[in-house]
């Protein structure tokens, strides 16, 4: 009985293990070729696994595609928002959101963002895995609004700030920076981004 | 004799127009499923031809895929700065250039535009069609760069206006433009460009 329950509690594990193993190899050929290059038969090679061993965990591509999202958020927030959780509420907050950000995409433009890549290859595919990534996105864009939010609430920006705009502004710079480094080869890419940003938030600082 | 050279004359013709059929039925089918959906087998059944026969008016699919990136170079260009190259040097033609550019984005939300869809398709991919559509992006940057310019000579900008940063800003505009309507469904983006636009613009205007 004893004996029996730790073999369950090794499969589990085991499985668990495996899982993780099939979506670390799904992110990083996501992350090169895109979410359609991301297939059963592509991820059974890397691991030398079987198609239907991979398929296994996972009950159809597209729960792939979509676990594949999740873990990239995962990631995505605990870099990006978890270490500026830890400052004050208002300006620092934010400013350290946005240098998480840009930071992390700088870092990325060797692979590429899933969240602008997908954006491109799902823009017109209607579907759960696109669902799954505008609510992704929508949550990003709530958590910028919240800590926008109390920049106002502190007194950092404007009472007049109009959040949306600001967001719309900042993806612009991401979209900007990751095309430019990634397609044209910009070298000063992060730079531009600095003068882009600081004037961003010059426009509703307070004290501007 | 005579009669030769007319028939050479109507088969010409002839291959031209089912050249220019061919290419216009990849750039519809490159709008759609980007440059990577156009196939050799997709056009032919589009034509209802045979798939040799396709292929006997492009020597590859990359020179087909060139020939797409030309014509929608050559479309972009006849909406966009054409128009515009009618109005005086300085602002004026300066506005026209954007409003013609976000104008023809907008139409093409429904569709997509290549560049935007190329850029991320072709970003990891070395070769010649990345080489065509990264050297038509720099032509099209050259044309603002030149129309900015004029705005610096005809005392508009400010002498310090930094060209370079300018054009990083309206390229991420459009990127977040395209995104935010394709992907997100914003129902207001063009009327958030229009006010990041004005942003932009007022920062360099010497009465500003």
């Amino acid at each position: 009985m004893v004996t029996e329950r730790v073999t369950q509690a090794v499969h589990v594990r085991k499985g668990e293990q495996t899982r993780a193993a099939i979506l670390d190899a799904a992110l990083d050929v996501a992350s090169r070729d895109g979410l359609q290059g991301v297939t059963i038969g592509i991820l059974a090679d890397r691991l030398d696994m079987s198609k239907s061993g991979v398929f296994s965990h996972f009950g159809s591509r597209d729960e792939l595609l979509i676990e594949v999202l999740k873990e990239y958020e995962t990631r995505f927030l605990a870099d990006i928002l978890k270490p500026a959780l830890t400052l004050p509420r208002g300006l620092n907050r934010l400013r350290a959101i946005l240098d998480n950000w840009f930071t992390r995409l700088g870092q990325e433009t060797e692979h590429g963002c899933l969240y602008i890549s997908g954006a491109v290859e799902y823009d017109d595919r209607p579907g759960t895995v696109r669902d799954e990534l505008v609510g992704m996105m929508m949550a990003w864009e709530e958590q910028l609004r919240r800590a926008i939010g109390y920049c106002i609430e502190s007194g950092e920006f404007r009472e007049d700030t109009p959040i949306d705009l600001m967001i719309f502004e900042l993806y612009g710079l991401t979209l900007g920076f990751h095309q430019g480094v990634r397609l044209m080869k910009r070298t000063n890419g992060m730079d531009m981004v600095k003068q882009v940003l600081e004037r961003i938030l010059k426009q509703y600082l307070r004290t501007a």
